[in-house]
């Protein structure tokens, strides 16, 4: 009963628009790094992906939503279809790790180009092409901080795809809080650490697609001090190497969380050293742990920002094809009930909710994109100053690219649904599907309220400023390309006033931290992620708009598309920037005093 | 793995606060039809909703929401626990029809105590509570409308809960668009008519609860007129009788609606007539059939409002329960890992996700127990002017007290889950099951957008504005009780400055449609909608401040709990007032200009 017309995912255009000409990604090819490059290359990564997204992963996603994946006797069974097509297929397109070097088994590529072509897979079917996402992670930071022999015996069948890997971070009794890591490891004489711990909620923690799969996992070294400081980072394989042979390494499957969605993809609890013998291999120095692990949990919240911005990119598009076909009732002032019926977007309401979603969906995209290409820019730039403001604007907006497609993509979620009226809420349409998916997002990998911790209280304050400067910095660049371009004044006046209030925000509240009250500096924000949320993206519609105008074929729908929804941003979007600077700057106290009793 | 202490669905004292502290139904015993009434009989009510409640619907909820009404071989067969226990308890408890009179087999209740002691059930089990409620909506219908001869046939069965009833209004090719309803209704010499056509989203449509079903059902007499105006009301028995017994009457159930909540119930494709042999019976006067039947959606609006509140109360103390028991982490500014973890309510985030609960949760059940009192005083109060004044209230209170509690329900019910993190997201707890529950709730019985057109186009312009004076009247109490009572003068004057610029607004827009600008009119009827809930839950706050004032225990934690939601009310959300004021009169055109073709 889906509907009749092919859902694109993301539409092609989109990501040409984008990558060409909003962000220009074909300079990075005039990089040392990037030099054997070009336009056609891209092209080409981009159609085998959005290919195997479109006619195999896509078509899947309802059976492996039905099905998903049975713990029995200790080992968990994943659907057939995963095991004996879509995995393999994502093997051979090897795009989760395009973006490294050759010399680890990459192909070079920049990551912005990586990560957008993933996009096309996480669109189609999130939790299939998780496997492959969480394994590049695991081997990254193994290539980062592991020795060579690490890298030779770890790193290279995960970038292969012949082991996964994992993040096994969380613990029962800690949740969220890495302070409170209990697993141990013990130094034994031969050169392994002797684990012992439980871990939850490990994606992709048990399976059967791969002979192995290698954890990566924070442990405190026996001895070591508490909190933080004191947590280090092993690697810690299902089976291990004896004699040439693999053998079980005491890594046990203890159960399965039954998730509400990304159904393809195990999330387990599991159990390390029972039998006290579970070796691991220390990544990176001891007592670093936490530290190095925050290279992949920076990288691991681009990836969940990617894949918000594609849960609810497919659902957009799923709700237009609806709006565009179901015929239903007539719009205000042509009541006639003797004319036929029209197809639901000729219902302003709708309309409101169609493009609410596509400010949303093609804003994070954009925000993302961006994002990604200051990770490249970070790490290849020919200028140093360049690579410096870059790193430190991908360190603010990581935060921002983590939750806003993920709190606004859920809004955006249920707008398709919404859209879909009493099919909406039925499990025979595709919408509700992707509504259980995207709610995952404000929840793993630093749920919202950490990010908002994150952005405040360390990114935007850091180096005196620095992260709020190389934001201001960018905005700047993208004001003059729309006053370039001809873009409306008063939404390049929409963006720079916003911009310049956050300023004086920011400094206000880093002020009042600094002046010992971290708790009023605190208090709202989660206000203040959702304000520079605003305006990052608003931002974004500003560099479309400027992009738009630049094509110069203003009858062109698709241009006509982007500057409609632009103007929806600046009109509808921005003016809550002030309502936020104001309630930020007053701090009302209520939720602080409230005392438990209270409530 | 549910949270150890037990969740009170909705606390009682939150209801003895509403109902005797804010709105003194006590009062209601001084007319007439409530004379023999008292507190005493109000509370034994209320003890036994809350005691079937918490004793049985309750504890049922998972397993009826795992294992859901099946449809096989043309029958639905319901869960066994329902079949057995659960629906004849409902019964027997008779809540559903006490606020009817006795002659027709009600007890002569108020509804605002009827509507409150059901909030019970539904907080416990919306789905499995929903038959008695469906059943008790079609009976009033024939009850009002329908001939002696109708009411002993059908609504006496009904009431009884013999036999019970359905909205048949939705066909599957016109959805919300009622005027394109095509069944018809062929007269017959024998007094009944024919029916033929098919209906969708069916709840209740079929099942093995009652020995028979009767479908209120919307359908066009030969020859009537196209559109609304020539749409009749039947009932339409699944079985009728004859000769005595009970027969089969050509109703069938032709599919069934996999729903991803409300599982209990079963939202049927019904195909009448295929055998030419449905026989349905007039209620009240032809082509006046859906005039008629919005009496009866009026009141499944506001039941929708009172399920969605009780779906949003559940979750809240869920939530609640886990924020005062889960420990983990340490706040801001106490970062010693050596010090055991806290609470998770001990988190300033955590505190605001609560807050806002109880902000919308309680705000939403004040304001549907106002507008219940409504109903009871436009029917019943001794003063002409009052019944007169209520019945517009009770009009315009509709659309925001059926919607605001869907929507901003379901953002509270996210929070629950978002507070339980990870185990949020499995369904080994019961918060995601009430995520999926509410999202029907802007759906059923008028999408959100409708309640939005039908505010602003219809309710709150009628009578030359009637409806606002009769908004502005009830604040003004509000505003009177509260400068009596000692509350906060800022509070007061943040709530007469938001009613003074929503008369202001609503002349404007009144003027633009008047002009002939319906579309300029109706552009923003959804951020008008938004706006006079704020305003609405703005003036509950300011009269449960005022009655919290009233009782003189500044040191009792409720009272403080009560002061510290309105204080958080006003400070964070009284402020989107002005910026949707501002917003519906620029009336920005992105969305209504915006063409299929530029999504």
């Amino acid at each position: 009963m889906s509907s009749p017309a092919r859902n694109p995912l993301i539409r092609d255009r989109e990501v040409a628009f984008v990558l060409y000409e909003q962000l220009d990604i074909e300079r990075l090819c005039q990089l040392d790094v990037f030099r054997d490059l070009d336009r056609d290359l891209f092209d080409a990564v981009l159609q085998s992906a959005r290919r195997l997204a479109r006619d195999v992963l896509y078509p899947a996603y309802p059976e492996l939503d039905r099905e998903p994946p049975v713990l029995k006797d200790g080992a968990v069974t994943v659907h057939k279809r995963l095991r004996e097509d879509i995995y393999p297929r994502l093997i051979e397109l090897g795009l989760s790790c395009a973006a490294r070097p050759e010399e680890v088994g990459g192909q070079g590529l920049p990551y912005v180009l990586s990560a957008v072509a993933a996009t096309y897979l996480m669109a189609a079917n999130a939790s299939a092409y998780s496997y492959t996402g969480l394994t590049a992670g695991a081997a990254h930071l193994i290539e980062a901080f592991g020795s060579d022999e690490l890298k030779q015996r770890f790193m290279e069948p995960m970038y292969a795809g012949t082991w996964t890997g994992t993040m096994a971070l969380t613990e029962p009794q800690a949740g969220s809080s890495l302070a409170d890591v209990s697993s141990t490891a013990t130094p034994t004489d031969d050169g392994h650490y002797l684990i012992r711990g439980s871990k939850i909620f490990i994606s992709g923690g048990d399976h059967d697609l791969a002979e192995n799969i290698v954890h990566l996992l924070l442990a405190r070294i026996d001895g070591a001090p508490a909190g933080t400081r004191g947590i280090s980072l092993f690697a810690v394989p299902k089976r291990r190497l004896e004699g040439g042979e693999l053998v079980p390494n005491d890594v046990h499957a203890a159960g399965m969380v039954h998730k509400i969605g990304w159904k393809a993809l195990p999330s387990m609890v599991m159990s390390y050293g029972e039998a006290d013998d579970c070796h691991g291999w220390l990544v990176g120095e001891p007592n670093r742990g936490l530290a190095n692990m925050f290279q992949m949990m920076n990288e691991a919240r681009i990836m969940v920002g990617f894949q918000a911005t594609a849960t609810a990119a497919v659902a957009y598009h799923e709700s237009l094809i609806y709006a565009q076909t179901r015929l239903q009732g007539r719009p205000v002032g042509a009541k006639d009930p003797t004319q036929p019926p029209v197809p639901i977007i000729g219902h302003s309401d709708v309309r409101r909710m169609l493009l609410r979603q596509k400010a949303i969906v093609e804003g994070s995209f954009a925000l993302l994109a961006r994002t990604a290409l200051a990770f490249d820019l970070a790490h290849h730039a020919d200028d140093e100053d360049i690579r410096a403001r870059e790193h430190t604007l991908l360190n603010v907006l990581t935060p921002i690219a983590k939750s806003f497609p993920a709190e606004k993509g859920y809004e955006a979620n249920a707008l398709a649904v919404q859209i879909h009226g009493g099919y909406g809420y039925s499990s025979e349409y595709l919408v509700e599907s992707w509504l259980r998916d995207q709610k995952l997002n404000s929840i793993h990998e630093g749920t919202t309220g950490i990010q908002a911790l994150d952005l405040l209280g360390r990114r935007i304050v850091a180096g005196g400023g620095a992260g709020l400067r190389a934001l201001a910095d960018a905005i700047g660049l993208t004001v003059g390309r729309a006053q370039g371009a001809g873009v409306d004044p008063a939404w390049i006046e929409c963006v720079t006033q916003a911009l310049a209030s956050v300023a004086d925000l920011t400094a206000e509240l880093g002020q009042r931290g600094m002046s010992g009250d971290a708790a009023g500096m605190m208090r709202n924000s989660y206000d203040f992620l959702d304000l520079v949320s605003t305006l990052a993206i608003g931002w974004q519609w500003l560099d479309q708009a400027a992009a738009a105008h630049e094509a110069k074929r203003p009858d062109d729908d698709f241009y006509r598309g982007k500057l409609c929804a632009a103007q929806y941003w600046f009109a509808t979007e921005m003016p809550r920037v002030a309502l936020l600077v104001a309630r930020c700057r007053a701090s009302d106290d209520a939720y602080d005093r409230a005392e438990p009793s209270w409530f």
